[in-house]
């Protein structure tokens, strides 16, 4: 067993945006104190955390004195260079663990670790060049989608391909690099679960939230989302097994594709998620509190929900409509200090409670 | 009309306690930067604001400096010294305004005010001296207590009057500050609304909260508070014409005693107040933000309640009961950062979701 951090103790975060931000706010609220990592410069969590490190993660001697100066290391994202996770696993514990980023930093690794696991994945398959894209489009068929292995996120990496026709233009959106193309899901409408385990084993699902993504970044997400009381379950028991598996402390985003013939595992993120977001206004114990105490050796808290939420995303231009948000009854608005609108940028996001729970 | 600041703007907020603390994080949530003047080191506000000052009340060149930094001006406590106001209002807004920390930092000035307002207070008279405090109790009676007119909080400059015998006593408690004698109220309990009023004169109240207090400290704020509904309405329209009379803008205590015949107002507060704290887990915007949302010139929040909330203070050697509070369900932690522990400290507090609203 874990001995739990003190009230006092220092988390160390790796990055610095909106993620790190809810985070150092969440671990402040338990009393702790927060370092923030971040190469670049004036981070939005930096204006909420007691302490900031600008550096690379190429910098040994900052990552080092970093290490040295925390008692636990977490990160928002799970992008971190392997050699900058030696140098900090040298001094002190990372959570969630190695494996975890290993799994998911390259999606043919967690598609891989999901199948073995019995669970169902879109179909895949690698491709390293023009030989291997062919054969996978030979197998997989059209309308599929060809993914960079490793840094997509919120749509970037990745080229959509309705027919052989768009096959040489895609892969030379991947320049170079190795990929996996993915065949299409028919699905009904996306959920996901925002799972935590902690260092007692102990595994905890927030309610599922349902999704809409426009231009491949998140729009908003619904709880309770539309799930039969089955599948309800097994997707909180199909997030459990992942955790488990993983040896996992901390929270993670589990995407599902609802079928007819059931629950398809989208990705996996060993992280608090953006669909997590409407657990703020929704129960006494939030996504970022709850991955806090995982990491920090408490016990997990109460993820209960006590209203229906409608999380919506705040992305570039949405800003011009703060004044009007401001206004509305039962909407938490939540803004992340970027000094700078740009169109696809994560601004902000509004928490609208529905209706009480 | 005060035009609105935007988020990016910076807030100044005087006094680096648990309450410029959540002050600072709720401006965070928004958007805003925040800037902490303290004297005392390594304030808990600190933690979590963008930056702090840490210098004296009568550091002239530091309080300019610290005006000149933001955009508007703020505070956590009522006793600011009257200098360090003139120096911080020749370079920025102060909100709430003079008049209403001119009315609540004299606990005599505070009774003439309420009295005029035709509300109704604890019957109290004037002590300079011993020949006053003679007349005072000739005129009230006993018990009564004897409070200094200022710089009281928590209990503390106050003597309980049983009998003539405590007369020199107590007046020896006041060290020849100017005080007051206030009669006993027999009141069956106390409720305080926190009351907001936005720079438009808009006036939104929290539901009333039920106060327990022990030893002169604030113990527990139950809400919904037991009220009939008449008197509910009573506190909410009392506390409007208190603000409205300051031509307030921010969020206020106010603290009533219950009574057959009626309300009577026990004190006020110019600033978020303790038996506030459950707003953070009952409501979509808590008092916290409320108050930000006044003094910044945006539209007051949706304060209405989802839940039934009780919350209780952490003092003192209460810490020890963390890790057992920590894995209480439906409750919610809130710690302060406080390094060190002593008795009498807030430390902290937790609010209790006892019921879906």
């Amino acid at each position: 067993m874990t001995v739990p951090l003190s009230p006092g103790a220092t988390i160390g975060i790796l990055g610095g945006g909106q993620l790190g931000r809810m985070l150092s706010v969440a671990a402040s609220r338990l009393g702790f104190m927060t370092h923030v990592f971040e190469p670049g410069a004036a981070p939005p969590a930096g204006q909420v955390a007691h302490r900031v490190t600008t550096a690379g993660y190429d910098d040994t001697a900052a990552l080092a004195a970093f290490a040295g100066s925390v008692d636990v290391i977490t990160y928002e994202f799970e992008n971190i260079p392997t050699a900058a996770l030696d140098t900090l696993e040298a001094h002190r514990p990372i959570r969630p663990g190695r494996e975890a980023l290993r799994v998911s930093q390259d999606r043919l690794t967690e598609k891989r670790f999901l199948r073995d696991l019995g669970l169902a994945t879109a179909p895949y398959a690698a491709v390293d060049d023009a030989e291997g894209l062919h054969a996978a489009l030979d197998e997989i068929g059209t309308p599929a989608i060809l993914k960079t292995r490793r840094f997509g996120y919120d749509g970037k990496g990745q080229a959509r391909i309705t027919s052989r026709d768009d096959a040489a233009a895609a892969l030379d959106d991947m320049a170079g690099a190795p990929a996996i193309l993915e065949g299409f899901v028919a699905f009904s409408h996306e959920v996901s679960v925002i799972a935590a385990r902690g260092s007692d084993g102990q595994v905890a699902c927030f309610d599922p939230g349902e999704n809409v993504h426009e231009g491949g970044i998140l729009r908003t997400t619904a709880v309770p989302a539309r799930l039969a009381g089955s599948q309800r379950m097994d997707a909180v028991l199909l997030a459990g097994r992942i955790l488990n598996a993983l040896d996992y402390v901390g929270v993670m985003g589990v995407e599902l594709f609802v079928t007819p013939k059931g629950l398809i595992v989208n990705e996996i993120a060993p992280r608090v998620h953006n669909s997590g977001h409407w657990t703020q206004n929704g129960c006494a114990v939030d996504q970022f509190e709850q991955h806090i105490r995982a990491v920090t050796g408490w016990p997990l808290g109460d993820g209960t929900r006590h209203s229906d939420v409608v999380m919506e995303n705040l992305i570039g231009a949405d800003m011009d409509r703060v004044p009007e948000l401001a206004r509305e009854p039962r909407a938490a608005l939540h803004l992340y200090g970027k000094a700078e609108v740009k169109p696809g940028r994560k601004m902000g996001h509004v928490n609208r409670i529905v209706q009480d729970g």
